[in-house]
């Protein structure tokens, strides 16, 4: 039996090939892979060659949001068996540095992460082995679908609790995308009581409503000072907690000045490596600007959110492809077209 | 004008009297009151003449919790006008102190408390005088009664802080009343995912149920050590967060024991003075044991909970008195028939 | 008996004048000044009219470091009596606001600051009225000049507080101007074990040295990059914290390029109020960027650690002036020559 | 060649044996042992069979406070060569359960510890295999002595960071035994301004003195009310912090009384396992009760506290034997006699 997955062997060149199916170790898992989502990061992969401004080392693997189904076992897995369906972390920390030992794992210099090099596939794969402890089993209630949402949602988790998003927290999420709904939807579960969205696309604040924003913005070409003044107004507040999910130069700025003094201006999403920012109104107003990586500890949070009951993620997932479609995938989430959120495919 | 109130002059020795209605500050407002609920420490006082091991100096007003509508306003107030609707905070920090000037005002040696001294009435009366700022204006969809609810759900609210509750924790809830009630509905607003409710009497269980607890069980007379191993059973893991509101010595000792290692043992119901405590189990497993006193900053956040429908409190009102009839709620609340978890007294 | 003290009227423009002297409320004390240092931002005040990118109401009194001898003491006064010597914490919070009841008053909107606006006179002045519990007692080993140094040695502990300096903290403070030393102090103090300063005057990474830095790194035309890397290997490391104190904005950037994942930089200084900052690198490996203002019940802890023997702020005073001198004492401080650190001024 | 070393196999029945050195792993190092301290825990094996209330399983190898020197590499191993000097932290994480990605790893149910159960044999041998991260490279300036101090000086680290010990901190510590005195040394180190130390015994008052006290207590028979009263005439205020370290019911209690609301009594002494404590005082006064096991990432502050000369250990060791006379270690410690801290055994 082999593995088959997709490569990228250079921008936007991705090639499905058949390989051996790799040995496990005593702590890991083989997995027979079920529903894979599709990131921004993998079309940036894909399409520039390029994650943010770090270089990537072809060929590799692709796609990191995913469910599967435990085929194997190691001897020393003791909380799965075979059959339990899982959500992947897709990450590999060294477990050994001060990062790791302090508990922010995320920063870990030595840590892999799926997609990356072959021969080790991305989670976009037929098969995938991976470190049993980071493999969360979902319960009954949790469809393979949701579990390859969880990913993402630790995203929002790991900023959210970053940003100490808590109850009657007052938010400012700018940007509807993805990674904005995430971030939306988990302050909502942390209790947060007045969260306004901002976009540049009305189609996107109404999925934001739908999803549970208390109000929203649209964007128009205003300066950031000016846009700042209308989110107090609106949310009739400054906002303790802004979570920054465009990565646009003025909307972070934005965000700086809507924050209110003491508070955070978390940058979720990813834009220009460089950016000039009001760093002096920041800093005497002690509003920290602040940033994330990935997530620690959050799949079984995110998991739990849907679980109990908390959230419906199932608005997110707008498009579906089978496994051999999977291009077809990338090009219509590339496309921005269809009001596209999340791109799910099936690897099954 | 005049006011009337009841004060307390010695155990039980509740009299009614007409008092000059006193002149407000530049900082304070005059209020109408509207709704006033019975606590258990009104309990105390009333019929024991003490609160835990503290003396209190008599003639004194009584109850604390507490909603009103504003008469007048001193000069210097900006955020209130007459005809407001208003909770009550129902204290009086010195803002002096290094506790009130590191936000800890709830420690203030110096701070006044209503019910206190008289001239000073409690908060049952006709009318009652108060600094502005601890005046917190109602939304128009949360009414009179559940405005007077604010002042015990700042309790939950402030003890489920101090004890971290956040998205997906897990809380064993010790004791069903309305201490134990007001955390259950704190705790799921802060996104706790997996709650157990313990009492002795079953119809509590049952509203804790109603209001929201995954899983509840029923104390009998069992060991400790064996009901905490119950509690991990029923929930399906160790409760990292223990909210103990029952003051009972098993129970805050069954709570140490359930408690995951780095957790924290709660005490927010207050029984006797001293325990003794499986204290080397808590601390080598690092399971801190704290406390709570009332409550610091929580108003705006309990009448958010309430005006953006996270909760509903409404069950917690069990009955209701006239003005004039405070004496049977009290009696009412004492015999704890009628399954009373909040009686509340109309003062207009 | 009249108060003397200069009053500035517009840039440059320093009137020194006789005034009444104000009656004391009950919460007040009326001191005899004795020694006043001069601020950066007192020459920003006097040369430029402006602090940072905040307008200037004037006429206003002038320096805000200062120590005095209590003269009168308001009825309510406990901690303080007729002959004490005390620093000034030169605010005035309203000790109503959120800010205010959550222990961040150096973020009230509604907070005075000496110097201010005229009547009120600034520090510098024969005698200075002010709220009672803003005087620190200073212990007999501590001098009045030490008293003075109080403020400023307050930001540095208010900075390394915030920037959770502790035992075994790898430090990098950027510029070797008064703050910049404040914070080695405080650096020390709190068990930092490996601190860096960098300057571009070798005779202030003298004065560092001497101070008790670990090491020092003279800054010439480097880029930022670079110049982090130079860090790290002079260090040993890549610092945990950075305390930018210069103000420039390639030190800020460097700043950021240096500190370790998950780490803190700090702006301590202040210059230009936009910089272009390479928020990526900083976002991606969780290294929050923050800013302080003044300070937060700092004024005990600085005391005490003079007065513990802790270190030792006498090499900061590096001139002294008369109360009529003040003109040059200004003048001096401007020059930047001679080696100025700290110009104290004898108000007595 | 083999190994050498004592091991226990029943209450007080310690026998030297000669074995076969391990086969070390890829990320393990061999060490040759140079000194090993006892400590109390070593005592209680010894001659009580236990530790707390846990089951030592036998036969176990003993000590645990160790330094040694790289005599082989693991292939995997980076930060250490042959020859490297280390002192040793002696436990074992699982590294995958969450209290080990968390940054809790001293909380892993799953640990190791050495001393532990044969064949591992305790640090008291000729030759120790341990996991390569878990060994800590010694400066030049720190003695092999002082690398096996490094064990006990973590835990008084690990107290006081966890007891929030800061620059100004006022601290009570409760005995003056080795524990008492660790804490003591890193209180001071982390800025801590007013530290009184109490004791039964005068002799140990005097070394507490000597290595920084402020001041110090002698205890007798008295009420722990009415000592905590003294506690506070003699620091001039009641401390923030309570260290523990005597394990003395009456001393737990007294700590309790004589901490300053919102503070916290910490156990760092481990005593009888169940206390009757002023559990109400403490709670509604907000001093948290808490407790500690072993460290977590404390050895590089530790190393760097002796290296950078902010503390100086060696009072604390008191006695030397060769590896040959272990036994007479043992039984001069038990004694308690000759005034004995800490007695350290020669291995090579």
């Amino acid at each position: 039996m082999d593995n088959e997955y997709p490569t990228l062997h250079g921008v936007g060149d991705m090639r499905m090939g058949k390989h051996p199916i790799p040995e496990i170790g005593p702590n890991d898992v083989l997995l027979k892979m079920s529903k894979v989502g599709i990131c921004g990061s993998d079309l940036s992969l894909v399409y520039k060659g390029r994650l943010g401004d770090f270089n990537v080392p072809y060929p590799m693997g692709l796609c990191h949001e995913a469910s599967g189904v435990v085929m194997q076992c190691g001897q020393k897995v003791m909380h799965l068996k075979i059959g339990d369906r899982v959500a992947v972390e897709p990450g590999g920390p060294c477990r050994i540095c001060t990062f790791c030992k302090s508990g922010k794992y995320n920063n870990c210099p030595e840590a892999c992460f799926h997609a990356g090099p072959s021969p080790t596939p991305g989670c976009l794969a037929r098969y995938f082995k991976h470190t049993a402890d980071l493999c969360f089993k979902l319960p009954d209630n949790v469809s393979q679908e949701e579990g390859a949402i969880i990913e993402p949602l630790a995203v929002g988790v790991h900023a959210c609790r970053r940003a100490k998003v808590t109850l009657g927290s007052s938010v400012l999420i700018c940007g509807a995308g993805p990674v904005g709904l995430v971030c939306l939807l988990s302050a909502k579960a942390m209790g947060a009581t007045n969260i306004l969205v901002t976009d540049i696309r009305e189609n996107r604040l109404q999925t934001a409503k739908k999803m549970g924003a208390h109000s929203t913005l649209l964007v128009r070409n205003e300066m950031p000072e000016d846009l700042a003044k209308k989110v107090t107004k609106t949310m009739g507040c400054q906002p303790e907690i802004t979570l920054e999910c465009s990565g646009a130069d003025d909307s972070i700025r934005m965000g700086i000045f809507a924050t209110k003094s003491s508070g955070i201006a978390m940058l979720v999403g990813i834009g220009n490596p460089e950016v000039k920012l009001p760093i002096v109104n920041a800093a005497v107003r002690e509003v920290d600007v602040m940033g994330v990586f990935r997530y620690i500890n959050c799949y079984p949070i995110a998991i739990d959110m849907i679980a109990k009951g908390l959230i419906d993620v199932k608005p997110l997932i707008t498009h579906r492809f089978k496994f051999e479609d999977y291009r077809k995938a990338f090009e219509l989430f590339k496309s921005g077209e269809d009001g596209a959120i999340k791109c799910m495919i099936s690897c099954d």
